[in-house]
Parts: C-alpha cells; structure tokens; sequence
C-alpha cells in the first residue's frame, strides 16, 4: 500500500516538474506544446465562426476542438494532482482561467453554441509571460504594471471627468441637432461624445446643422487636448520610475570616506569634491 | 420664543452635520443616497429620450423625476437654512449647480420639454469629489488641476494656432475641392479641417480629387505631429511638479535636531538654514 | 515747407505711435478695433460661400468686405509711411501678410471670385501675438517654439520614414486589395495608408477581404505605436528646457565661499556641506 | 596585360570614389542624380496604377522605367565591381535592396504585371541617410533608433497584452451585436476592436445595439487610456537618453590638467580619476 503511494508521489512529482517547471527540457517542451494547443484552440474557435470556413470543416473543428479540451481538462487535473496545497492552484488567477477555458465545450451539451465562450481561452495566453519567465521580461512587465498602478486613482478621477463632460455635451447635441442626425436619444448622444472625444469616429452619426458641426468642432479640439493628460500621467510615472531606479543603481554608492560627499560617478577613483581616494 | 429658536437652532445643526458633514454615519449615508439619486435622475432623463423606453414608461419616469426634484428642492432649502451665510453656500460653484439642477422640472410647467435640461443634473456628480473628501483623491485631482492650470497658457496659444491653420487649410480645401466632395462652403471645410486634424476623421466628409487627397494626406501628418505638443506640454508640466514634490517629500528624513527643518538634500552634512551640524 | 514738413512728421510720429506702439490707450483701442476687423472680415469672406447666407446678404457681405479692404488698405500705406525705413516693413513677416491680405479684392476686378483668397487675412489674426505683447505669452509661445526648432530634424527624419513605410504598405494593399475595395490605384492606396496610420480612419476605403484587413491591422497597431515617437520627441526637448532653465534659476546662485558647493536651495542661509554662513 | 589590369584598377577606383564617396563633387553628384531617378522610378511605379494617366502615356512610362532599370542594373554591377569584397555589399541590407529594386522589371518578361513590385525601390530612398551622411542627422537618427530599440521588448509585451483583450472584446461584441451590425465572425469582430482601440474608426462595421454601444464606449476609452503607454515608454526612454548625454556633453568643459578625463562634474573640484586639483 505504501509503495502504490509512494510510486504516486514520485509520478506527482515527475508531473509536477514537467508542468510547473520550466527548468528541465520535458517542461520545457510540455510549456512550448501547451501555448501552441491554446493558440490553436483559440484559432478554430474563431474560424468556425467565419460562415465560408465552417461550412466546409465543421466536424473537423468540432473534433480538434474536443481533442483539445480533453488535453486541456487532463491537464487541470494533473495541476491539481501534482500540487501540495490544491485550493492554491484552483483559486489563483491562472486556476481560474484554466477551468473557465475548459468550461463552454462541457457546457455545448447542455446550451447549443456555447462552446463559442471558448473564445476565453485567450486569456491563457498570457500565461506566455510565466513560460517565458526571463528577468527581462518580467521586469519590462513589473515596470509596465507599476506605472499603471501608481497612475490608476488619477486615470480614474480623468475618465469620470471625462464621461461627466460626456454626459453634458452629448445632451446638448441631442437638443440641438435631433433625430434626423441620428442623435435619436441621449445615450445615443453620450456614445456619439465618446467616439468623437476619443478620436474614434466612425461616422455613422454626425453633425450636420451648422451649430451642431461648431460644437463637434469644440469637442474634437477639447478631446485632442485631453488625450494629453493619461499620456502626462503615465509619462510621468515611468519618468519617476526610471529615475528613481537611475539615481539609486547609478549614484549612492560609495561616499567619501573624508568629506562624505556620495554622488560620485560609479567609476570614480577620488572624491571630487575633496580629492581624497575613495 | 427663545427657545423655539434654540430649538430650531439645534434643528440646523444636526441637518448642517448630515448635509454638509462626512464624518458621521448619517452624513456619509445622506452623501451617499443622495449620490445615489443624482444617478438615477440623470439615468431617468436620459431614458425619457429613448422613443421605446419612454412609450412604455412615460408616466412612471416623470413620477421618479417629480419625486427627486421634490427631495432636490428641500435638501437645496435646508442647505441654505443650515448654513451660518446662506448667500456663500447660494453663489459658490455647487450652490448654482444645485439651483440649476431643479429649474429646469420647474420651467417645463410653462415650456413644455424643459425638463431635458434636467440633464445638467450631471454636474452634480463632480459632488463625488467632496463626498470622497479622501486626501488621496483630492490631492490626484489637485495634481491634475495643478498641471492643467501651469499648462493653460500655452495650449490656448496652441489651439489659436491650430484654429488659425484650419480656417487657412479648409479655405484652401474649398477651393480645391468644391461642392461635389461636400466641401460646399467654407465653414465647412473648416469643420472638415478640425475632424481631419484631431484625427477623428467621421468620413460624411472627405476629398476626392488627387490634390485635395494630397494636401488632405499633409494636414493628417500634420495632426499626427502637433497631437505631440499638448501632449508635451502636459507631460512636461506633471512631470516638473512630480519633481518638485518629490525632492520635498523625499528629503524629510533628517530634520535638523537645532531649528527642526527638515528638507534637506540627503547629501547635506549642515542644516541650510542654521548651520548647525547634522 | 519746412514747417509742412516737420507738421508731416508730427504727424507720422503720432501715427506711429498709434499703429505700432501699444502702450498708449489710442494704440491699444486700434490694435483691438484691428483685430475686430480682421476676424469680422475672415468671418464674411467665409459666410459669402455659404448659398444660404449669401443669396440673402450678398451686397452688403460685398460692401462690408470693400469697406473693410480700403481700411486695411489706408493702414498699410500708414504702416510705410510713419516707420523710418519702410522696406524694413514691406519684406518683414507681418509686411507681406499685411500686403497679401488687401490684395485679393482688387484682383476680383479682373479676376472674378478672387475674393476668397482674401481668407489668407486670417494670417493677420496671428497679430494677436504682438498685440498683446505680453511677456507671459511671449515666454509661453517661444517656449513652443524653442522645443518645436530642437526637435525638428528629429520630426522630419520620423515623416521621412513613415512616407516610405506608406508607400510600401499602401502598395502592398493595392495589389491584396484591388479595385473592388476602392483601392483603385497606388497613390489611393497610399493615401488609405496615410489615413489609416495618422488614426484619422474616414471609412472612405477600407480593407474587405482577411488578408486586407490583417495587413490593416497591423498599419493600425503600428500607427498606434509610432505616434509616440514624435510625442516622445517633444516632450523630451520641453522636458530638457524646462529642467535647464529649472536648474539655472533654482541653483546655482549663490556658491559657498568657504567650500565652492553651489547647489544650495534657494532660502538656505548655511552651507550644507561645510556649514559656513552664505 | 598588367596595364590593363592596372587601368581597370584605376577605373575601379574612380567609379568607387563616385559611387561610394560623398566628399567629391562628383560623388555629391551621382549621389543626388541617383536619388532623384530612385524618387522618379517610384512616382512612374505609382502612375502606372492611375487608370486615366496609364491609358494616355503607358508606352511613355514603361520605356522610362526600362531606363531607370538599365541604369540601376549598370549601377548595381559597377557596385560590385568597384568594392573590394564583393559579398559584403551584396548581402548588406542597402546590397539587397538594390538587388530587390532591378530584380521586378526583369521579372515582368515571364510574368505580366510583376512590374508593380519595383515599388519596393521606396526602400533605396532610405538611402538618403547615407547620403546625407551627416553627423547631425545620423545623430538625430540614431537617437530614434536607440529609444526604439531600448523600449522594444517593452513595446512588444504592451501589444501582445493589446491583442488578447482585442481577441477577449472582438468575441463579445460578436457575440452581442451578431450578422446583421457586422459582425459575422469573430475575426471580423477583432478586426474592428482593433480598428476601435486604435481609434481609427472606419465606421465600416460599427455596433447598433445599445450594449454594443455601451462595450465600444468602454473599448474606446480603453483605447484613449492605453494610447498613453507607448508613448509613456518611448519618451521616458528619449528623456533617459537625453539626461545621460545631456550629463556626459555638458559636463566636458574642464579636463583634468593631469590624467585629461573631462566628464566631470559641473561641482567637481578634483579629478575623480586621479585626484588631482582641477
């Protein structure tokens, strides 16, 4: 009985490295296989809904597609298997996704066309950022993700400025120009504000009475100097992050032991400010 | 009587506490339902314009909005009676907007679809910004407000120029391309200039003969390259105020034991402003 | 004669100080009538192409216009007469759009409809700059100017690239796309390009077959991402100016006499390095 | 027999002092000459596609683009003749361009309409850097360049992130607005998120349902949000840059009378390299 175990425990282990790890050649391979399965899985979620494409390979879709989900749904099992502490894997961000992607094809028994929510399986895409798992890379996403972490409270306070203005203006518009423009209702109004302050503009709704164009005119130019700000805002940010990171690898390093005067250059042989040999 | 007064005395101070206060428990729920109701009275005025809703609903969203008007009116009443100087409350920014806010239901006894403008109700959501009160929120929105207002100058210079080129370039545009492309007069044009250049680009308007597609192809990198300048500027702006502020905050570390002023440069070996040894 | 001739100079002085100096109120109420004049002139010759407006208003849109052309006509020849060295005028910037500005209306003489280039006077609205002569707005616009001239070089190396990269692209579309899309030829295609990687995105032409509209896709996203270059070119060169003129007036000032420090915040009154009193 | 080598090696040497050489007049010219046929193969390139220019003068072009191709052709031989070590022209990338800009022409006797492909002589304008060849526009150039390249893998994460909610959005709003708005497949539908995040907005494919409306307003917001981030990269990198330089060009104004290093700083008062007093 406890060799049985045993024997589990060294296939849990030899499963564990090969998924989780990406050290060994197998895991490697497995990390490689896996994005490919996703990104193919994902492709033919989206081919089948091309009418041309269906039509012609449909059964062949559907059967790539269960092959897939089969491996997928292995897959989960064995990541719950071969982890210590399960509820870890099945409540992180990545669990989550990795049985919502397995989900929908289960779920087309029962809903016809719901396998379409497939689609979700994108989202395991970004699991290319832990296959990769290179300092580089992580530490361009890390800086990424601070910049917009630390901007976010002032992109929120900007984006409901934003849709407050929106609200007002694309009223306005609506009194102004009325049905025959499109601007057949307010929202209708509002979604019309916010593809023009965003540069967007489709065209499918548009001003044509003279007043009506003057004051698109005006929300153009106002969404043309606003676009300024998130762009300051992040600017910023990355600007400050850059720098502080600068100033403490660069500088800082080795005061003076006379004069204590520290910011020398990195390659500095003597203290500039009282020549003393550092 | 003296005490009827008293009693209507302390009657102002509890409102004044719920009203204006955020500190107690009933004062951060009145901020809050009353957050709450300046949604739904914007959300019901919009509805109002959606021809199917409104069909279906008329009767029951003009109740609603009689209903919040109503509740409008006695917190605008009770604002003014609650207060020391009634007239500092009545001509502050939010003290217009509240009255603003419920004329319009008022107007529409006697002009038959003024309660549209019920819409400017939507201004009373920046009252988010008070309600939050948090220091954090306010001193993002204060940086934001700090960057525009350093930044002001310059962009007015800038969108005078711009305007300045649209009036020239839709002129020239106009005489290019004449009446068939739409370009039928030149204010038109110039509204055609200003869609171009923000890149907005609706298309109800766009060139068709080479020249007109040639100069119109040069006004878009034009936009594409002056979109740049508010952009820098802002950017700029934000990134100056983040330095300054972070020379400051970043430096009270060390506050001189003698006099207690505390930003000095981390390299300081004396306090600036006594001399006195740090 | 002598005495005509120095009641002539009198009479040029005051003139002068009259049209170019604006520190006198005389000076000041003509730089502000001019520049009525000027926008109320822009404004007619923009109105008479408009079919409604001008089929109503012709003859006194006409009138106005002559009136207003032998005003600036009587100023112009002012402008020679009261300045010391009138070439200096004739050939100065504002000289020729002064000059410029009155002569199409005596070309439609000969030529009819010559009146429109008299839109060309919306040049003399950039007058407003020496009109308000303020050192605020002087500052801000050369400030524009300054970081608009060091990134120049920089901006026509970027256009030069992206024209090349639309010509490939937009030719690469052409032979995807072909007619039936309205990419009819090379040049159209070019200009889609243009459109399309400036984010102005008419709708005019637009991709219909897949491999047209993953090719635009990636013009798109590339467009999306290159729009930065010169937004990042700007802000840099405002950034730098700013942090030299910054570093100029906040430092730099007073240098310790005993230990030749000099980076001493502005109300420090010791030196932070050695504790000597400034 | 060796005079005749030792002529052909003359003639190497001239062709290469015009052909490679900037300094000469003679090279200034060729230089120019070759630049100005490489623009005029392009634009004929172009015309060809024009219908109404092609019917009337397509003998006219075709001979003058067989020209131009002969020329390039002699130019190309005499390039390998001229250099030392052939192979490293050929394979350097301005070697393949002018390989790839012949190769078309020739290509059209076996297969008709391959003649467009001689567009890809945009390409040889590049060459105008090297024409230039000055320090100041190299300079500028490769400021570009090293922001581009520094901020490269940061970039490409930023657009794979991009393209996984574009493939997460283009399925629902599939999902929600279904055939009859446009969106017939999901590929289509990523098609127009990234048309809609970009803020390009053809307005070929646009939503009509009101919750399709409300997820392209939140698409497009996101889009006006993330259009800060690459450019948020890019300019933080160009400050960077700028600052490093800024620090190195600035600072070389006092060598060090002992050891001569002169990137020192502006404060310092001995050298940091060998102590001694500057």
């Amino acid at each position: 009985m406890k060799e049985i175990k045993s024997k589990f425990d060294i296939f849990r282990q030899k499963v564990h490295i090969i998924i989780y790890g990406t050290n060994t050649t197998a895991g490697k391979l497995f990390d490689i296989v896996l994005l490919g399965l996703i990104l193919l899985s994902v492709l033919m979620v989206m081919l089948e809904t091309v009418d041309t494409v269906d039509q012609k390979y449909h059964n062949i879709l559907l059967a790539c597609e269960w092959v897939i989900t089969i491996f997928f749904t292995i897959e989960y099992i064995l990541r719950i298997i071969s982890i210590k502490t399960p509820s870890k894997y099945i409540f992180s961000f990545y669990g989550i996704i990795d049985f919502i992607a397995i989900l929908p094809m289960y779920l087309s028994f029962f809903f016809g066309g719901a396998q379409i929510l497939s689609v979700v399986r994108a989202l395991r895409l970004l699991r290319i950022f832990r296959i990769l798992n290179l300092v580089h890379f992580t530490g361009q996403a890390s800086e990424l993700r601070l910049a917009i972490k630390t901007s976010r409270t002032k992109i929120i306070v900007f984006i409901y400025f934003v849709l407050v203005v929106c609200v007002l203006l694309g009223s306005l518009m609506y009194v102004i120009e009325g049905d025959e423009s499109g601007f057949t209702s307010i929202p209708v109004s509002i979604y019309w504000c916010i593809v023009t302050l965003t540069t967007v503009g489709y065209g499918d709704i548009h001003p044509i009475t003279p007043s009506g164009q003057i004051i698109a005119s005006f929300i153009m130019i106002l969404g043309y100097g606003i676009i300024a700000v998130p762009t300051g805002i992040v600017t910023a940010e990355f600007a400050q992050n850059r720098r502080k990171k600068g100033l403490f690898s660069f500088e800082k390093e080795n005061p003076c032991p006379n004069c204590g005067v520290d910011d020398h250059k990195e390659k500095a042989g003597y203290c500039y400010n009282c020549g003393n040999k550092l």
